[in-house]
């Protein structure tokens, strides 16, 4: 077996066995395999494809390429929750609290953000004194006290999967369903999760820009998941306009805070009822979805999704006085309201466009090394289908920059479309995949 | 423009303007593109073809990318012979100086042998004395003075061809024909031809393996040729067995000089008449290729091709004395004969496994700085469909080691199938493209 072998196998489009792709994936994460082999290699499977079980071995060869995440200590059923990425999603902040409230344990590495979408790692940070780089000992030990824990990624989860993942981005081969399928997997496995819960995004602030390309990527980790034993659910969410009304990190925690505190954004609480009650049956605490879902609502009512959130941020040493009194968070030092120029409905804020002016005015990151300001960002007063008139207020900008504020104030007026025609409410939950 | 648009266009089957073309070449002959970068783009240019258009623009990108050689002084058609390899071709020795003894100008760069084929320059250097490596200067005052002159790659021709041909070999993407077909033209724009006669060989010692490759090889270095304005004539010929009797560089200088003496090997004479024919048409200096083979006849049965290859080698700081009495050149410490086995008539003699064997005499090179040794090889006594009976001479072996011998012998019998069934003289002149 060599390189050259295993790259004209795939170049001819013949099915890799296991033993290749370990080959593979072994000697290039350990450099026996130069980059520019791999990248011919990577560029023969976006072009022919692979089998659904090729890409199951490429999953458990990259998962096991360097760390894993050993959860059986906590004897429970270890069930992870993942988004395909979007544009103001605070949703783990919500309902991971929400689920561990109801007796799920939740052990979370997340990640952060880079180029317009953001990280739930960066929005825990925006809380002053919470640590997201807290040891595996300690990790698990915090599940187990308080039923959750969300760090950062500690442990060196996948390497080959960070390395082929930054090799595909400087060589044009990011859209491939079985890369990007694999890849996701591979951490989840490597994270230790029994079963998966995945957000699949679509639309203009995700990944996948139409249904059908989120449909298929959505049944190749399904599948993925069915041969490697890991049992996953897809939710298809629509992220065609941003996620509730705050797009920021701090901001984004305030707005996971109201909402637990009980003022729930109609389009956040759809996608965290939905994602929470397959969280909850996965982890057999509760086989039907709809009771999960009364359920959930229930331990926001009675204040113990919460609870659960203070007990999280207490936990990892972050100061919960802050959550209790929001006001408490820095402000950014201009806070300007832009108002609408026309009258008529909002037609569509392209989310990723919006991704781009908040990760502009300094929330997000070009570059993996750059710093990320917590409080800037915007919240919108308006979503798409809603009425304005003239003069109504469209979005608040939070910038620290005058010059900033001024760019993000125009491209906010370009990005949000407003016509003289009533569009219908756009469907959160596109499909439900299992 | 930048690599990943070039890419992505490339993987999505979308043709490239010239301009992203030369930018790649450009950017990839001077370390401005990654190794892995122009590796993902050749695995999609060979999966995904390229359109003439795209090929042609390829090949003089490549042609422009280092140093070209400029003929113009000579004042005339300047016809480049290239064979795309083969076993025991010694067609340049003898064909260039017949066609320079019929006035037309040879100005000619080979190359070095690499595997199991030979190259023209390592057989001229078994002549004591023969400077392959002179100055551009002195190369071009040569043929004006002789009319003829025969070196190495002396100028930093065609780089980014180099760079590329390098690439392509580790990352199992040699057999590609644009990619083929734009690696020889480029080399043979940038040393200054201005016709081009391709020798297209064809069978188990070459590159393309069957007629139909060969062909659609032919085919897109003709179409490269009308499009650069560099009339390309491409003639078919067959190399499943080693071509004439000797293989192994003295061995097939010997072989050239008796040819130009006059003892003519039948095979080795049809591929030189017609390429030479074809060389004298395009050069201007005989319309009838008929016409052309006879007066090619003619040069051999006066002297004058005999003659222009002493001149050429004198003129080269070559010792003619080897040339009038070949029994100077030094001879190998073992010359074995090996007799047949038993009765029949030679039905094949697979070209790359004789060369392989000659190679691993020591005449051929492995690697690109092995030293060869000049005087080992074999001298077939038998040819394709030749009639054999038990105790014939087959084939004799020069060797230098007992070891080498004994396992040439072992594997030439192997090699050499010998059945009780009457085959035809097999054809050595395919096709002739233009």
């Amino acid at each position: 077996m060599n390189i050259l072998e295993i790259i004209e196998k795939k170049r001819d489009k013949k099915e890799l066995s296991k033993e290749e792709i370990e080959y593979f994936i072994e000697g290039y994460t350990h450099d026996k395999i130069a980059d520019y082999q791999a990248a011919a290699f990577i560029m023969a499977i976006y072009l022919n494809g692979m089998t659904k079980q090729e890409t199951t071995d490429l999953t458990i060869a990259m998962a096991n390429s360097g760390e894993k995440l050993d959860l059986s200590s906590l004897n429970e059923v270890i069930v992870d929750k993942h988004s395909t990425g979007g544009v103001g999603d605070k949703v783990s902040l919500i309902l991971l609290p929400l689920v561990a409230s109801l007796g799920v344990p939740v052990a979370k590495m997340s990640g952060r953000g880079l180029g317009f979408t953001g990280g739930t790692v960066d929005k825990l940070e925006s809380i002053p004194g919470y640590q997201t780089g807290i040891n595996i000992h300690k990790f698990v030990e915090n599940v187990e006290k308080v039923g959750i824990s969300m760090i950062s990624q500690t442990l060196n989860l996948a390497p080959a999967d960070k390395k082929i993942y930054s090799l595909r981005d400087s060589i044009s081969c990011v859209e491939s369903i079985p890369l990007i399928a694999s890849s996701i997997m591979s951490k989840k496995i490597a994270s230790g999760a029994q079963k998966i819960v995945l957000d699949v995004t679509c639309g203009s602030g995700a990944f996948m820009q139409s249904k059908e390309r989120a449909e298929e990527l959505a049944k190749e980790m399904i599948e993925i998941g069915r041969l490697a034993n890991k049992e996953t659910v897809c939710i298809l969410t629509n992220m065609d306009e941003p996620l509730g009304h705050a797009v920021g990190n701090s901001l984004e925690v305030i707005e996971a805070i109201q909402f637990l505190k009980g003022d729930m954004l109609e389009d956040v609480r759809e996608v965290v009822l939905e994602l929470g009650a397959y969280m909850v049956k996965l982890a057999g605490k509760g086989e039907n979805i709809e009771e999960n879902k009364a359920r959930l609502l229930e331990n926001i009512e009675n204040g113990k999704g919460y609870e659960k959130f203070i007990q999280l941020v207490e936990n990892q040493g972050g100061n919960s006085s802050y959550i209790k009194d929001t006001n408490q968070f820095t402000k950014a030092n201009y806070i300007e309201n832009v108002y609408s120029q026309k009258s008529g409905y909002i037609q569509s804020m392209n989310a990723k466009e919006i991704g781009k002016i908040v990760c502009d005015l300094g929330a997000g990151r070009i570059r993996k090394e750059d710093n990320i300001d917590n409080a800037v960002g915007i919240i919108l007063n308006k979503k798409v289908s809603d009425k304005v008139e003239k003069d109504d207020l469209l979005v608040t900008i939070y910038a620290n920059s005058k010059e900033k504020l001024e760019e993000a104030k125009k491209n906010l007026l370009e990005v949000i479309k407003i016509e003289n025609k009533e569009i219908e409410k756009p469907k959160m939950i596109l499909e439900i995949m299992k």
